[in-house]
């Protein structure tokens, strides 16, 4: 059996905080448990806002923004790697991690104060791991992490959180090779299991009531990776 | 809290069998419960098994199919309203359904035996409504269904499952208008709840263990809809 836990009290998450310690003051966490946190206030402990009065919009950024802030759209391009598709109010970017996602990630919804943008992690994988370091530390267990985020999907509307950033778990389940109860050998089949960890989890983040953090019990997730393992080679990417 | 529980002990699935009575047999459910049934299993109990030896295969399907069998890829040509790309030995194809997917959904893993593949359901919200309307009358209780399938995503490796068929859920969670703790509206905050239970059930469903369905407990996605509510309109779609 599989339980999942919401992690109740946080306090709005400001630059420099102890978020590990935050967490582990308001969860039991065990050995092989999963804690899985939003990008959000990952991004807020580590200063990752931008204030949009400090932002001089670029001529792309005015062209691109339509009816929406130029500034906001201005902060979308310096965080992206490329433009995947663009129609007003939507950008689809690439970020520099080589995610595809609305707006490469920047987002204010919320963001620490009105007029403010939070970014995503400079480095989500090392978001991950400090904090597991530090889970370490304070709890004396292992725990695996993963950075979640909301992403909408190509062809199916609403978005599922995914995981931009993961330590101590293997983001995915190659199952190539084995066979299945029939003895047919499982060809294509490689279940993004972090990507469902994180999914799970958002059943219990509620995206209004300031819940960002879960905990998940009763899987077995534990091993090495990053979340960049689910960015697809260019060359075998069917849909850039 | 939510906890997710396997179905243990089903036995292989043939056409005609009662699917909800050998799975209320074998799980408690409750006012409430969602029960995620893998597609495969579904599809078996209403006979979507094709015999590959009685395929004829196109020429289109023998173009296609490079160095597989171009009698799968036949019955991939027909279980698809569109075929979005192409590249061997992958298709990606929109189902009748609507849905975009590898292969239409048509699958040889964990077929009923060699020189066999599998479709979809030809409703799956129509098989989901028949299991939910089995198992109130089996267990007198109010379960939500979804019958998942294993789905890629563009720009990003692995599958995860979504919800392909959904009865007594709601699919799609709409935040549009509400507010974050800062009094931030959320635009463009559309959560697809179903696809995230599908994702979770997932992580208790072994590919290769047999086990097709699960039982999730304390998630609130009580409502109604079809799970057609994930199609993009074509209007819509940023990637037709």
């Amino acid at each position: 059996m599989i339980e999942i836990t919401s992690v109740e009290g946080l306090p709005e998450i400001r630059p420099g905080d102890d978020l590990a310690a935050l967490i582990a003051g308001r969860a039991e966490l065990r050995d092989g448990d999963v804690l899985v946190v939003a990008q959000k206030v990952v991004s807020k402990a580590e200063g990752r806002v931008v204030r949009l009065a400090d932002v001089e919009p670029s001529d792309e950024a005015r062209r691109l923004a339509g009816e929406q802030d130029p500034r906001r759209i201005e902060v979308v391009l310096r965080e992206s790697a490329r433009i995947v598709r663009a129609r007003p109010p939507l950008i689809i970017a690439e970020t520099r991690h080589g995610f595809v996602c609305a707006s490469a990630g920047v987002d204010a919804s919320n963001a620490p104060e009105p007029g403010t943008v939070v970014l995503l992690p400079e480095d989500p994988d090392a978001s991950a791991a400090l904090l597991r370091e530090r889970l370490g530390e304070l709890t004396g267990s292992e725990i695996g992490v993963i950075v979640s985020d909301s992403f909408g999907r190509a062809w199916r509307r609403g978005t599922t959180d995914v995981a931009i950033g993961l330590a101590g778990i293997r983001p995915l389940l190659d199952l190539q090779g084995e066979r299945d109860p029939v003895g047919y050998e499982l060809h294509a089949t490689v279940i993004a299991v972090a990507d469902e960890l994180a999914a799970a989890a958002e059943l219990v983040l509620g995206k209004t009531a300031g819940t960002p953090a879960a905990v998940i019990r009763g899987v077995d997730a534990r091993g090495e990776g990053s979340a960049r393992e689910f960015v697809i080679p260019e060359e075998r990417d069917l849909f850039r």
